[in-house]
């Protein structure tokens, strides 16, 4: 067996299913034992951000490490920024990333390069394999990594020689650490705060902290002690809709973040980092909250945040509590397109179980209000701020989410990073309906723009405007092989939404706003 | 003055006029200083790699550096792989990524990252500005880097607060360090080997020494002393056509190589390194020249290979000879296509000092014998092995040009890499005549896999086959904004490049092979 055959099994005993892969000459002996393997799914991206992406989005969904096939260190670059994106997800992925042989590598041919060095800054884990016996203990190894709570990013360096010299061992899969548990001193502490302070902001974060048990526990605690309660800016995944809270989040804009959270006398934190702003700003405070608040951290983010919302509701004797209705479920909205509107739209046509991969930007920062109604639901958002996330997440999670539709809110000027994503989607014929926001520019850079002071003149609307000429999404995703039209109504909206719930594969509506 | 102000009135002292740029939210000072002073072109490019690997193309023509503008850590990352190829072809380039700001930094904000570490790995030259007061040096300094013979990456990481902080400063230009000279015993050594051996092997490498004026002094040494030459396997810019040297380059492919090189005894290096083997094969050896040549070194990369050249034929006594007639300009080729034919009629047709960006991957392997006796042209190829660099080098090319026609020569996988340049084209209404070769594989990649020794199953050909869905690339570039059609033979495409170089603007051919 050699080095490669033995990752292959290796990956799979470690329970590993699906490949999100960008071969190249360097990977071949992977892709010959992917071909002789039986089980690995295996998924192709033309470009490496779609594979990371892809990944992420698996992950978040399906809770489980899929692995990724890159070719060189700039094979890996290529996938950095939604690797970056994975990182502050806290997805667990592994990166399998082909390189020069060991003997091979003091030559600096053209594609040799500063492999783990770009691995670093988004990886918890990064090895370097040096011989085929190696190859699987240390992909059982990063498996192990990948999964260790919250979900870490892991990158497995294979010098070539190490996939196809023989010598390879299948290694079993090794044990997946336990969850960590909140300190019960911390959930005290915690207990506390919320049993005789004033203006207490229990602020949620992480995919842990956002399923609908651990916001059945969350009702418990606010119903009891009246506390205020927010999710972060950006979440991983964000269960929602009826028979979830109806939560908020910190706003993203400096101004409304500072405002929402002015009266805040105590954060406690469950699974969440202390509010900061996005981007400092001249004469604003980094710190979002007030200077004064004190900070009680109940649970990290690494620890089990079902397990510590449910103690702080014990220690706090607070009674079980159903989570109520959200209302009524929106109408579909009719006319000139709006945020709102759109949103409504949205919930009122969303199957039970959507997932929604929101790379909305500026445009869906209002999606919550009329989305809270809507029929149960995982919410999917871009965490690390690299745009580029949207279309790549959809695509992982339609894989990762066995069936279910994918809706994906997507912003014009991002969804360029990445849009190669359309074409996996065609060819794995995945369940993901696109809507995307076509505004024709980078609005959100027209808004901090704006804050900078000026008004733009001609080289800077040059740089922020995406007309000129404008791009047509409908016939780009067509010649990717994706179904797709265009709306200017939001009745229109709901009639192809509606036609593209009825269909099994990808559909791309181009909604001009 | 602001910092930011000072940075766009000192890269202007410093000669620099043309800023590739994918701006964000913390560069908004930047783009304000760019639209209130004038003088720099800014181009806008849809995905960072098309930002980088236009500046790659811009240097190869100019010979000098373009600025580019990118967003944080992963803003630059989705670049990195342009720039890997940019620091193979020895380009300057001067990166400006803006970041947080100083004192935000603590706070790891969702897009905080180690920008200084993804940045070492493809620079040269790496600097974070610390205040305001030193924006307009930190520039300076960058330049002069970037200008350093033979070229270097550059790249000036500029937190947002020395931005808009007042105190900026405007630097003069620093000195361009003069290009240094070849060693008068190294030249000396070289026309020892030259004079008295026998399979000597002259091997150019690096831009300035496949200027035509080098190949002048290279001709007078060949004729002189009988010695074999080639230019190395990827090349920078390589002046062509007639007026010019019929040279061949060291093959890519392994058992060519060996078998091409099998006779030398002695390697003269000027501008080179010793040919080996873009990557490792099982049982074949990494040097693809006989273990026991010997190896003189005439002249570093960094050295003046011209008058290195100059040097080497005046210590030989070589008379000066004329290059002779490459031979009859070949005719339009006619019915299927083939690779050979597509290469006579891009001889026949292209323009008079055309330019050829060439990502044509395997089907180009031969284009270069049926060329020799196009009019003069330059030659741009990917130097460091990562693909997606074709079409953003022909928009940087173009820009760099000065109005010359780039003839871009991209195979199809490549291409999906980076096909937001296209858009940036017919934006800037840029001469770039696009010869997009569809066949729907990474046929590069089947190639290695049969040398795997293996026949791909239907896992394997998932990973290597582009099709289902087909791109429809003719579809694709309009939706973009630039004309297209599709030929499916070789008068058609003859009939569509008369048709494009007729016009300015772009166009692409989507050629079915």
């Amino acid at each position: 067996m050699n080095g490669a055959e033995s990752l292959v099994h290796s990956l799979l005993k470690s329970g590993v299913e699906v490949c999100f892969s960008n071969p190249g000459t360097s990977e071949m002996h992977f892709v010959a034992a992917l071909d002789r393997i039986p089980g690995m799914r295996c998924v192709l991206g033309l470009q490496e951000n779609i594979v990371t992406g892809a990944a992420d989005g698996y992950w978040r969904m399906a809770g489980k490490p899929a692995v990724t096939l890159l070719h060189c260190g700039p094979g890996l670059a290529n996938g950095l920024a939604n690797l970056h994106n994975a990182r502050r997800a806290r997805s667990g992925i592994v990166n399998c990333v082909g390189d020069q042989a060991t003997y091979h590598r003091p030559y600096d041919a053209p594609l040799t390069a500063d492999t783990e060095g770009f691995a670093r800054g988004v990886s918890q884990w990064v090895r370097t394999t040096s011989k085929a016996a190696d190859v699987g203990a240390d992909a059982a190894a990063a498996v192990q990594a990948a999964r260790t709570s919250p979900g870490q990013v892991a990158t497995l360096i294979l010098p070539s020689d190490t996939c196809w010299d023989e010598g390879g061992t299948v290694a079993a899969a090794l044990p997946v650490p336990a969850v960590p548990q909140a300190d019960p001193h911390a959930i005290r502490a915690a207990a506390r705060v919320l049993r005789e302070k004033k203006n207490v902001l229990l602020l949620l974060g992480g995919s842990m902290a956002l399923t609908q048990a651990a916001q059945e526990a969350a009702q418990r605690i606010v119903a009891h002690t009246g506390c205020d309660i927010l999710a972060e800016t950006s979440n991983a995944r964000f269960q929602r809709g009826q028979g979830r809270m109806p939560l908020e989040r910190v706003p993203y804009p400096v101004d409304l973040a500072i405002q929402r959270l002015s009266k805040v006398e105590h954060l406690v934190l469950l699974g969440s980092k202390a509010p900061v702003g996005f981007f400092a700003y001249p004469g604003k405070p980094s710190k979002h909250y007030p200077e004064n608040a004190s900070i009680t951290v109940a649970c990290r983010q690494e620890q089990d945040a079902l397990a510590a919302l449910t103690a702080l509701a014990e220690e706090l004797g607070a009674p079980k509590v159903a989570i109520g209705s959200n209302g009524e479920k929106p109408e579909v909205a009719r006319g000139a397109p709006s945020p709102e509107g759109l949103a409504r739209t949205v919930a009122a046509l969303m199957p039970e179980d959507a997932i929604i991969a929101d790379e909305s930007v500026s445009y869906g920062r209002g999606f919550f209000p009329a989305t809270h109604a809507a029929a149960p639901h995982d919410w999917l958002q871009i965490t690390g701020g690299a745009i580029g996330c949207g279309m790549p997440l959809a695509t992982g999670a339609a894989i990762g989410g066995g069936g279910r539709r994918v809706i994906n809110l997507q912003a014009d000027g991002s969804a360029m990073y990445t849009l190669q994503a359309l074409w996996t989607q065609a060819r794995e014929q995945l369940p993901v309906t696109t809507i995307l926001l076509s505004n024709r520019k980078y609005q959100i850079l027209l808004g901090e723009y704006q804050n900078v002071g000026a008004n733009p003149g001609r080289v800077a609307m040059d740089m922020m405007d995406l007309g000129n000429p404008d791009i047509a999404w409908a016939k780009l995703a067509q010649s990717m092989g994706v179904e797709a039209a265009t709306a200017t109504t939001l009745d229109q909206v709901a009639d192809l939404m509606s036609q593209s719930f009825a269909r099994p594969g990808p559909f791309l509506i181009e909604l001009m706003i």
